[in-house]
């Protein structure tokens, strides 16, 4: 164990862990347990499985309480948007862990520590880790302080050209189109812009990887000028 | 609300809730909700919502500790048999929850009291609505009292063929095969009998409305006789 990447870490979430062989078992990706011949009980994905029950739990228990009115065909699409691989990927980033996490070779060569599946999977480690340590309330603490700020946003943004849509329904201004005005970047890396029209008036607009992204971005732009 | 039967079912499951509403609420089937034009946040599914986190979070807990050795994988697996429809419904039989669930004229009519999937998601509900009344200690306990009893049995059960293919694998006895030796009544309502054969000795012998059914008790049939 690197007793000074633990230590940093505890002090950046600011919690002490009992045990913080706990945190170091969160950091092993199952690449760098197999490069080093450990045993398969021995890499994060004990502690994924347990920090993914957790989160699902505190998840879903802050959307029972927060959305009395919903169903739960609506909840449960809510929780999809915040209990996905992009999002979880992101709290990850906000804490720094693709700095911790212990990877092979490889997978450190190929760009593993920005990859979101393993910052997901590490992310649900250290909620695993935290909830063993320190018990359910600082581990709900936790997922407050990472996962649920901003969730209004994450919401919108998460299904935003469905949101979009029934907001511009009822005011009869025209039928909303995305309309694609730009291609720039080599092809294994190109950036599409994407225009969110309503009859004629541009009311968003949004870049990203493919075509989807770059309108799900403008989408989710024209719907925070609309609350504005 | 039938005051009545609440009481009745609180004393059964040894459990006093602060706010019987909700116990009442877990035995609202949807069809009950929409035959009486209630809205769709009244019926029991925001419970099951809740009480399938609840469920997820205890039996991933427990599994973590009780195998300690195990992968991820091996985890998932177990879990996977333990939370799984016929599993649950078994769980809400032994609490009569059937007598209690609120369904359509037509769901009582056609057998809904019975159905693995009504009885399954009520006892989510009845999970999530204990967990909302007292908290996540009462609810563990009711999932301890009601599903990890027996536990072992239900994950060698659950596999059961894939388990005594390993068991016999090492003993060098002959190859393991299922004969169908009797096939009974009428085409709607048939029970099909299997024996487990080891080389020309029969192991185990089972029966089911499946072929796939009757194999399955087979073989927990023999892997119990050779626990002996």
């Amino acid at each position: 164990m690197d007793a000074k990447s633990v230590e940093e870490f505890q002090e950046q979430i600011g919690i002490k862990f009992h045990e913080p062989s706990r945190l170091w078992n969160a950091f092993i990706h199952s690449s760098y347990a197999n490069e080093r011949r450990m045993s398969k009980d021995k890499n994060n994905e004990r502690l994924e499985f347990l920090g993914d029950a957790v989160l699902e739990l505190v998840t879903s228990n802050y959307l029972y309480r927060t959305y009395q009115k919903e169903s739960e065909g609506k909840l449960s699409k809510i929780r999809a948007s915040l209990v996905c691989e992009p999002t979880l990927a992101g709290c990850a980033r906000d804490i720094n862990l693709g700095k911790y996490v212990l990877l092979s070779k490889g997978e450190d060569m190929t760009g593993g520590r920005s990859r979101d599946s393993i910052l997901s999977d590490a992310f649900e480690a250290v909620i695993g880790a935290i909830y063993l340590d320190q018990g359910i309330e600082t581990a709900t603490k936790f997922i407050e302080t990472y996962l649920f700020k901003d969730v209004e946003n994450k919401v919108l943004f998460f299904d935003a050209k469905t949101n979009l849509q029934e907001i511009v329904q009822g005011e009869g201004k025209g039928r909303l189109k995305y309309v694609l005005v730009g291609e720039e970047g080599p092809d294994h890396a190109k950036i599409f812009t994407v225009e969110a029209r309503l009859g004629e008036n541009v009311i968003g607009t949004g870049s990203g990887h493919s075509k989807k992204s770059a309108e799900q971005h403008a989408a989710f732009e024209a719907i925070k000028r609309h609350k504005k």
